[in-house]
């Protein structure tokens, strides 16, 4: 397991670009809070959680250019960045949380604007520590409801690459198999974008956990012949009434229901927004190529033939088992009372 | 329109090489069964009917090799081919039926092998004929369930390409169409093979219906934004109890079924199988290279990761709001009186 990002001692941000996976493994590295915006809007690093932590070191990046302006100016500045790195992505609520807590950094304390990059940083890094604390604890949680056997489907890719280290959906898995329990994985490719094929595929390889490839049409057909025991997904946000995450998501969800297999949402607590419901949040639409031309390297549909592409899926409560956070398992009721 | 197939001529098999679509529309002409067979197992031409006409034109090519041997030569040699014609692909019936039915002819008529070819010949012609006026009943019984603005959802390619001509699936839409209702057709790109991309926006470009692509992942959210109206779909085989068609038809139903939008079947009546159940149907599973490796051009798992390619799924009849057939429209048990 390689972090996929972290602070340098150099002060850097330092990323895997997913957008090389499965064939090259690069890192990227960024002095500029507008390079890191990008490469969170181009998908160099995803994953909710991941997102986060891009979103708070991209604002501790904004602080080291910033410092040494007056204070007025340091704040006028870091409220453009703020806003720059809040516009990248539209869904993912850990994006909106870790610019707030950054920004609640910078407005609590009195401090000079160097003394507060200082601040920043340190708490940048804390969020990412805080991170892979908060998965390990899901995978404690979450570890208890697999048994010894047991193949779980996942959608996307909610596992270290989708944080800084551990995962969040696959914290389960990798928990259970360190107690001995022998589970295998069965990946969703995930179109548009392909993170389960690409991305989950190659670090549960990496990690020698047993994982095996399906196309998006194929987990219902699979749940019916029985070779599938569980459905394990991460998430981009859960408002009261619904879990946000990956396109497909909601289609895995209905089929988990239709064969009575457990479908779980594994759910760092940063990314509940319970005093949300479905109609605010904004689905994000990509650009269409992404669906057309797989990977910018095979066009599957005619010129001139429209493709659209929503990013993310709503699976309402009701096809919900339970949600794993670094607390414990909820239902649905649970969940909104332990955390409203 | 173009067809999919003819006989030509100068007696051979003449079809569009659909591997090549929507890049190239080239043409392949067999005068040997074998080449027809590979052209099945391939997927130079796919579609259920279709599969079932250029199995009874193979037949026929068969025959023209065969037609100077001694009669019992001649049936021994037939029976090689009607078998390894068969043994292409496994879960569309026309292909059984269509073998069958020549098979009858052969062996029902005291004639020479000479006389028998030019009766198989013709009967292979006459169903290619029957096949584009059964699509044409299905197109009429299925275009009174379309309103004008319907928004159609479909999956796979049951259009022109799936058949001789006109489709089964997109036959309603185009019937419709016809009569002077605006109708207009979301489709799923359908992988691994992409036929919904390739094939599907192909034929309704060419024949200027509006067509947008999705990826499969795509289809649940845009139900629930209320984007589709309705969902017509083809199928391989119709038992008594489930609707075998492309893998991912199952999730789709399961996704109009909790949007209350009508789930509709295309089903010439040479795909029903009522005297069969599921347990009775294999279910193809096709080299995994598909699914890791997109149309052979960009591979998208890592290398050693295994692939699981099933071709096929099982729709329950629960899901299954009609079946259109060239007799009219049908639900679960007025289909099962009606054929059984």
């Amino acid at each position: 397991m390689i972090p996929s990002i972290e602070w340098t001692s150099d002060n850097k941000v330092k990323m895997i670009d997913q957008t090389l996976l499965p064939h090259k493994l690069e890192f990227l590295e960024f002095d500029n809070y507008r390079d890191v915006a990008t490469s969170i809007k181009v998908m160099n690093i995803r994953g909710a959680p991941a997102i986060g932590i891009a979103a708070a070191m991209g604002m501790a990046i904004a602080t080291i250019e910033y410092r040494d302006l007056p204070k007025e100016k340091f704040l006028e500045s870091m409220e453009k960045a703020a806003n720059i790195i809040r516009s990248t992505r539209p869904t993912a609520s850990n994006l909106f949380w870790a610019v707030d807590r950054i920004w609640k950094i910078i407005t609590s304390y009195p401090d000079s604007p160097k003394n507060l990059s200082e601040l920043v940083i340190e708490e940048a890094k804390l969020m990412a520590q805080e991170d892979i604390t908060v998965n390990k604890n899901i995978g404690k949680r979450g570890a208890e409801l697999l048994q010894d056997g047991d193949v779980v489907l996942t959608h996307c890719n909610a596992g270290s690459l989708a944080t800084v280290q551990y995962g969040t959906a696959l914290a389960p898995v990798r928990s259970a198999i360190e107690q001995g329990k022998k589970i295998s994985v069965i990946a969703d490719e995930t179109r548009p974008r392909l993170q389960g094929a690409r991305l989950t595929a190659y670090e549960l390889q990496y990690d020698n956990i047993p994982v095996k490839v399906i196309s998006d049409t194929s987990s219902g057909l699979l749940m019916r012949l029985g070779k599938i025991n569980k459905v394990i997904v991460g998430t981009d946000r859960v408002t009261s009434d619904a879990v946000f995450n990956k396109i497909g998501t909601y289609l895995v969800a209905l089929a988990a229901k239709d064969n009575n297999i457990p479908f779980y949402v594994a759910a760092p607590s940063s990314t509940l927004s319970l005093h949300e419901t479905v109609k605010d949040v904004t689905i994000e639409q990509r650009d269409s190529t992404e669906v057309s031309n797989v990977l910018g390297k095979v066009q599957i549909v005619p010129d001139g033939v429209e493709c659209l592409n929503y990013a993310f899926d709503i699976t309402p409560f009701r096809l919900v088992t339970g949600v794993i956070t670094e607390d414990g398992v909820f239902t649905h009721k649970e969940l909104l009372k332990k955390y409203e």
